[in-house]
């Protein structure tokens, strides 16, 4: 109702970015950036807004490159071994006479009238004379003026990022300050009358004022100066003045929306009073409501206020434009070629950006999509890489090529663990970055859907804890039946607790199972293919139980820790899990059952990795570690269940 | 005779970094460095401590996802288009009845009893009813607490270097501070006597103190905190009284010694008193008089006094310590493929360390060793990389394939020049930075070597000016002979003045070539093959005198402005050379000849950088700037004069 109807046309990205582009350029925004006179000693990183010239020769003076004595190189003319020269050994200071020389040491003014060092080795020495049995060549062993830099001659372009050698280079060439391109500028105006600045403050429907950090962070790391403005309420007034100020002292502006409706219209409206929008909506998602204006000659950008529509549009329409405004090159991302892990539905007429881990498992590049939603911040800080899919496309099918455009380039240390989550795989990434410095990346996907991951090599670890009710086994008949093919080995990590999370003080007296169905109990699920939800499903039948009957049965959430915050909410009475994701936001845990947790470790055979993870399961730190959340018993952590080495094809 | 007797036993580089780095890890040195706690928003680029966990849930409420109405989901089933169902509008605040409703926008808490939302578009308003054509599933468009971020979830393992987003994540997870690693105090200790701090004070002998500003700025790059001491002069008390003092406020000591005789002997008496001197000499050129100690637990680094030297040590012994210490992964340098453009000797021994240009010429990607002295500081800002070779190798031939260490990514820009040296050159260079992004970097190697280094395709560009004395033309008849095979363009850059330098109110009234046998004159000449040497003599036996009568002929420098530097210093009466490099030192200038300096393209046909070259040569800016420089004449710049598109092997 309230969004949308603003919305200028939306463009497609590239031609905003021309259009952002050439605006900028004709408004003459990158031609003459502002310069500032820095001490060489303090200019590390910055870009010289000038070429620069020695103001000295480097060296300054003709020298001794060598621990020696200083000749007349004539003087030496004709010596032999067997028709040595002596040489009259000269003070420091006192005038040349022919057939003299004196002491130097590496660096030493060479005297007046010498030109050339004999080198100490080669030289004997008897009382007051020098012998010598070889000519010096004139100018041997000697640093003569400007060898290094001349005066006036160019040591550093423009437009060129300092390193410490340059430092040295124009402190040597007599430089003591030198003109740097100044960082440009940036205010960062959070906005939005739902927002507050400190989590103490936060009540339910408040808004945790965190963009307007990330986005100065990011603004940092690109070469600007950030400046945080205090949070402007949703009032037209206001934001119009804290935009203007900003104006003044700022090379850039950036408004950064609240999600509630309202305040991205003022900033449209403002933008527009101020200077020209140029575009109001791109056909991107996430971030299709960003504006991008220029007020006074200056860029103004409208950052949705979703953190991941935020740093998107900040990536594609702030980064590149202070870039250039700081004469530096932009940094071409390193694109991967890999495979989806999963089907991607997409908007026709929208590009999509959708972060995703990436990992190379089995000699596979696998790109795994992560959590869509514009609001999830733990998509922005799992993510390796990004890929997008075009405005044409309805989404791409699993195992479709796509290119990832990497966030840093050690993305091979990147180890997936894609199954049913259980904290001590969290544990495990930390031994794991610890000892052999890999990251640990987790998808939640439940049992099931991990052991699909290892069949279509998209995973390098799946924990699965799934129960044949046929045999009482856990977890082996699945993989002996589902993964034939490939080398892996089955694992065990733990037996665990599962049981039902309740309130604190059980104020709706839940005792077991059957309690399930009585009619004032609400239930959070697991998603299907999770082991437990395939726990529930079987103690269910056992107790002659229908799942119809429990009200919540359709409300699934992905892991342990989501029912048990869905129940500290107070969205659901009760839901099953382990025991330490109870213990760990307060609640109390009645058992049902206990359970074998294992993972599959998908490596080539004696992969070293897969040697580390066993160890670290064996290791009395590692056991401790879990031990301590409660409800697990790790006694036979690491022993190997079950070993395939069937090669695909064979 | 002051050096090289105080070493212990110079151990190979790769022994000597294995018993640094046991030795530190065994005086426990990387197992617990300090930590300090900072606020998140000041956290970026810092590294992270421990485990962080989440203080509070994102979301930390369930709300609406969606702008709608909140609606209890029971209440809806059964609604269709034939069958609507019609909900009362309830206000803010009113207690829930069943079949009631609230509008809701995205953000807003849901209101108690509620348990899904219906998107706006879906409603249908009519006075205090809202009628729905279709029923809601429960949970839906609802972001339910921590969705994004559970309590008590780890946010960011440790030892993670944080991001933006990570500082969006802490933020919102309800964490106001951070424990990260404390940046590494390193303090780094000028020592010398002949040492000054700024260039006011430099006197000939006296030596600029630009090391310690390097390596602080090194140390900032590698993730250290650098504290600059002040200058130390050769005193045993005083130099131990400055370790000792850094030592108890710093986590690492690094002495810088002088190049004078002494110091660094001084430093390992007194490195050995503190503590332990586990290296003194490793074999490696240049930088074999690095000091390895552990002082009190702590590193303690004596780096020699050359730049050069002092920056490989520093590479070598500092960098990879200070990343550990922080916990840091140690970036693996790129390396690529190149071919060696000229011959390099090596000592058996010692593994040496080359500085390169590198650049890929018609295909094939070339390193180019810059000058070797370790005081040329020009040889480190030149440089795009570095080769190794190993200490059993007596050198490598010209063409041998060698493995290049980049210091960035971005070599693919670097465009070679490598001929006879001429200001302009530089010129061209920043026109080309300007317009095209490239870096242009020049190796003077003579008309000749330019002309050779086109053939065996080791160069972009080549300048030239070469007479041929039979038909009295420039350039044409030299590359029509030497260069048949090959893509390339001869192009015009200028006619330009070549004379004799001398000192300001010219004291030995030179006058013109016959002047240059007097007995009083010295002459500093160019190098065989440079076009300036051809000119002498072809003058000389023009003016019909011998080369042989001239006292210095032998002197060879390597410029114009080194013949320049070398008059001004007074080493020299007169040298021929440019009216531009008399200019740039305030020499005087008797003109002898003019001459065609051109320049060789040597790229494949249609190149869009030769394309660029051209118009830059054609256009009045670059025109009017070269010409300031004094005795250029560029009214044909740009000219193409000869062409070539002779494949290889055609």
């Amino acid at each position: 109702m309230h969004k949308g109807k603003a919305y200028l046309e939306c463009l497609p990205r590239e031609k905003t970015c021309k259009l952002w582009q050439d605006k900028l350029t004709a408004a003459g925004y990158f031609a003459k950036p502002p310069v500032e006179i820095v001490p060489v000693a303090q200019a590390l990183g910055r870009v010289t807004a000038a070429c620069t010239y020695a103001k000295q020769s480097v060296p300054h003076y003709n020298g001794s490159a060598m621990d020696g004595i200083a000749v007349r190189a004539q003087d030496t003319f004709g010596a032999t071994e067997t028709n040595p020269v002596q040489l009259t050994l000269l003070k420091n200071g006192q005038p040349f006479i022919a057939g003299g020389c004196y002491i130097v040491d590496t660096g030493d003014l060479l005297p007046t009238d010498t030109n050339a060092v004999i080198m100490i080795e080669d030289v004997h020495f008897a009382g007051n004379t020098a012998e010598i049995i070889a000519a010096a060549t004139p100018w041997q062993h000697i640093r003569i003026i400007g060898e290094d830099i001349v005066a006036n001659e160019m040591v550093l372009p423009e437009h060129h990022v300092i390193t410490p050698a340059d430092i040295a280079a124009l402190l040597a060439a007599g430089l003591e300050h030198v003109a740097v391109i100044a960082k440009p500028k940036v205010t960062v105006i959070p906005t939005g009358t739902e927002l507050v600045a400190r989590a103490q403050d936060l009540k339910p429907g408040a808004i945790l004022d965190v963009n307007s950090h990330m986005l100065c962070a990011a603004v940092a790391t690109w070469g600007g100066e950030p400046i945080r403005h205090d949070i402007v309420p949703d009032n037209y007034e206001l934001i119009k003045q804290a935009v203007e100020r900003s104006l003044a002292t700022s090379d850039m502006v950036i408004t950064n929306a609240g999600t509630s409706a309202g305040t991205e219209d003022f900033t449209s409206r403002i933008l527009a009073e101020l200077g020209e929008v140029l575009a109001h909506g791109v056909a991107i998602k996430p971030g299709k409501p960003v504006i991008l204006a220029l007020c006074k000659g200056k860029p103004v950008i409208g950052l949705p206020g979703y953190p991941v529509s935020a740093m998107l549009t900040a990536e594609l329409f702030v980064r590149d434009v202070l870039y250039q405004r700081q004469k530096l090159s932009i940094p071409e991302p390193e694109q991967v070629p890999a495979v989806l892990a999963r089907q991607l539905y997409s908007h026709v007429g929208v590009e999509e950006f959708v972060r995703v881990s990436v990992g190379t498992i089995q000699g596979k590049t696998v790109a795994a999509p992560l959590s869509r939603g514009a609001g999830m911040i733990s998509s922005l800080i799992k993510a390796q890489g990004m890929i997008a899919v075009g405005e044409t496309s309805p989404g791409l099918p699993a195992g479709a090529p796509v290119q990832v455009r990497l966030f840093n380039r050690h993305q091979s240390d990147t180890l997936l663990a894609v199954g049913s989550h259980d904290l001590a795989i969290d544990v495990l990434g930390v031994f794991l970055k610890r000892q052999a410095n890999k990251v640990l990346t987790a998808a939640n996907v439940g049992s099931m859907g991990g052991i699909m991951a290892v069949r279509n090599n998209e995973a390098h670890i799946a924990g699965i804890h799934m129960l044949d009710d046929k045999s009482g086994q856990y977890n082996i008949p699945f993989v002996n039946k589902y993964l034939a093919q490939g080398t892996w080995q089955l694992v065990r990590l733990a037996r665990r607790e599962q049981g039902l999370m309740v309130l604190p003080g059980n104020p709706k007296h839940i005792t077991g199972m059957p309690d399930l169905v009585r009619e004032d109990i609400t239930y959070v699920n697991r998603q299907r293919g999770s082991g437990t939800r395939m726990l529930l499903d079987y103690l269910l039948s056992k107790h002659g139980l229908a799942c119809n009957a429990i009200a919540g049965y359709e409300k699934e959430v992905s892991t342990h820790m989501a029912v048990a915050a869905t129940i500290v909410a107070g969205a659901a009475d009760t839901g099953m899990g382990i025991r330490a994701a109870a213990k760990a936001l307060d609640l109390e845990f009645i058992p049902v059952s206990h359970e074998c947790y294992d993972i599959i470790l998908n490596f080539p055979p004696d992969d070293e990795i897969a040697e580390i993870i066993i160890t670290i399961l064996q290791s009395p730190e590692f056991r401790q570690e879990v031990e301590r959340l409660g409800g697990y018993d790790l006694a036979e952590a690491g022993k190997v269940l079950a070993v395939n080495n069937m090669q695909l094809g064979e």
